[in-house]
């Protein structure tokens, strides 16, 4: 796709300077919009575009905070004729909801240049300083269209996903929600609720604290403000989602105090690891069983690199890797994810090379 | 230490036979007792001991199902004159309990030679076949001295997790078993109960799940029937512990139905941030600060090696790392977590090399 197109970006934050970014390393030509003259400076500094004096362009990226998102998306489709107008809000429902009431009877074609779109990247920290033209690169990029919606304008959008890097996967607008609720608003209530029972635990008990307990609460470290716009434009989905893992704890609770707690555990258990299997792999392909190769090495520097290269001198490919923290000590385990079929040459070359391997595991 | 001492390990599954393997490797006399005779042959073919015929050890090891655990430590204080007898179970409060009333009335020291123990270390496996020397190595081994523990007998307790080379920490066993339902058992639960809410989730919706859902979910791959004793060995504290959480997730729901979200999730999020930063770090230090580099790779075998390399040329030690799966792509973001002086100096090495480094974020 040689192409030039012209597309204006509304919201020069960290989404809306990555996609211009991104398309400007294309060589497409690109606007940009924001009320806040520092954004709009910076974003242009970094080679984002030009800001936007009524040009008419094919494409509007409407990438301001979901509150305000549907109000500049409406004015959007009023001002720009036959341009498709996109959006790249957390959450679609509410966005199409008042999309819809907002243009209705509008003299324009309105909502059918609408399709609201959900780019799932994005960092804990905003602004157009930390936007990065492979933002996207690899992520899932969710596009909604409504009913009205034209061929034409699902393509265009269709189109954008694919130029900033990202796999465009269509649903409606609930099946969005329902579906970010479940995967992303969800963990992060639990990860938020799960380290806040810690806010008032002794030191001894915040020592006996393992690696199962840091990954559940890594997420923890968010922004309250921006997740509260998420959560409260999505509350409908949330809530359930909520109101269901708290009544699967209470079920747990109340088996273990009533003497069933061993039925209740064992059931919940397997549940949760049949459940898990189902989670997508990298790449988002098939999930597949890997071998845990264990490492324990001084922590000092170098140590991981040489680990890794005598890995790859073994011909072996590492799907994954974890560093394990050692409490009390200036020692590191690092755990190679592997393919079966390497861990046996893997485990016999690191030994061969002086590495302590302390360990094997599936998962 | 080069004093040899003499040490009986009952129960040469996955713990008891690390334990051995460690005690043999500083060349202490090792005696080993299993039911299983294929466990302890195992063991003995790993070199971790061998078979007890009746000798007298100075030290024993229980290290048996949590369920067994009180009846062995029991029969073993009795059959054992001047031994101390320590355990390995993952449940304190009812080993205790259960020793207490069953050495009662003995015409021994009883339980004066008992110090309660539980090295936190193990993994989702079992068995001799995956013990190691080093499965201690670093982490915490909790000590549980009951009010009649004599100092000798806890000075022994203390020797078994130093020579393993983990780090002993003393508590009473109530406390013990208060700090694991929240650092351990609750995170299980939840981690199981997270994923099994997607038991029932279409493929799409698991197309969208994230890093941050993968981590929060890995710890649920867990063994059904071992969570079961151990939930049930300490089910009052998990039960309030779980009964906490599911509270707090109710609250937050209500809020959102409720139209008082945003307070609700603000002011949630804001705890479990600041709960957060008191987990401890790398080496159960104080949690410190890191700048987070991302660079984005082939997935081809090598390139994690390479760019560890140059980051250890470049004289960057680094922390922790993590593998960002990228759905759809075969493109992977490594995300190396460095001190932050050291972040300014990475970036621009790595990009002198030619790698794509595209986003730094503080954690």
């Amino acid at each position: 796709m040689s192409d030039q197109r012209s597309v204006l970006v509304v919201g020069a934050g960290l989404i809306g300077t990555s996609v211009a970014l991104a398309l400007r390393e294309r060589r497409h030509h690109v606007w940009l919009a924001d009320t806040r003259p520092s954004n709009l400076h910076d974003a242009e500094e970094l080679g984002a575009g030009v800001p936007h004096r009524g040009e008419t362009a094919e494409i509007v990226v409407v990438a301001v905070p979901p509150a305000s998102t549907a109000q500049t998306v409406a004015q959007r489709l009023r001002e720009s004729d036959d341009a498709t107008v996109t959006d790249t809000a957390g959450i679609k429902r509410r966005v199409h909801d008042d999309v819809q009431a907002l243009v209705a009877g509008s003299a324009h074609a309105g909502a059918s240049h609408f399709v609201g779109g959900h780019p799932l990247a994005g960092r804990e920290r905003g602004g157009p300083r930390r936007a990065r033209p492979t933002l996207f690169a690899g992520r899932a990029w969710v596009l909604t269209p409504g009913p009205s919606a034209s061929a034409d304008a699902l393509s265009d959008a269709r189109w954008l996903a694919e130029e900033c890097g990202a796999s465009p996967l269509v649903m409606t607008p609930q099946e969005h929600d329902d579906a970010v609720a479940l995967t992303s608003h969800l963990p992060q209530i639990v990860a938020s609720a799960l380290a806040a029972q810690f806010g008032s635990a002794s030191d001894a008990v915040l020592e006996l604290a393992g690696q199962g307990l840091r990954d559940m609460t890594r997420i923890a470290a968010a922004d309250p403000e921006m997740w509260a716009q998420i959560a409260t434009g999505n509350s409908s989905p949330l809530a359930s989602a909520l109101e269901g893992l708290a009544e699967t704890l209470r079920h747990v609770a109340a088996s273990l105090r009533d003497g069933h707690g061993e039925a209740g555990v064992t059931a919940l258990v397997e549940d949760g690891r049949n459940a898990q299997r189902r989670l997508p792999g990298k790449h988002g392909g098939a999930p597949r069983t890997y071998r845990i190769v264990g490492v324990l090495v001084p922590d000092e520097p170098g140590q991981l690199a040489r680990v890794l290269a005598d890995t790859a001198a073994a011909g072996v490919n590492v799907e994954d890797l974890r560093v394990e923290h050692a409490p009390g000590l200036p020692v590191g385990l690092i755990e190679l994810f592997v393919g079966p079929e390497s861990a046996g040459s893997l485990r016999a070359a690191l030994t061969h090379n002086g590495w302590s391997v302390v360990d094997e595991e599936t998962t």
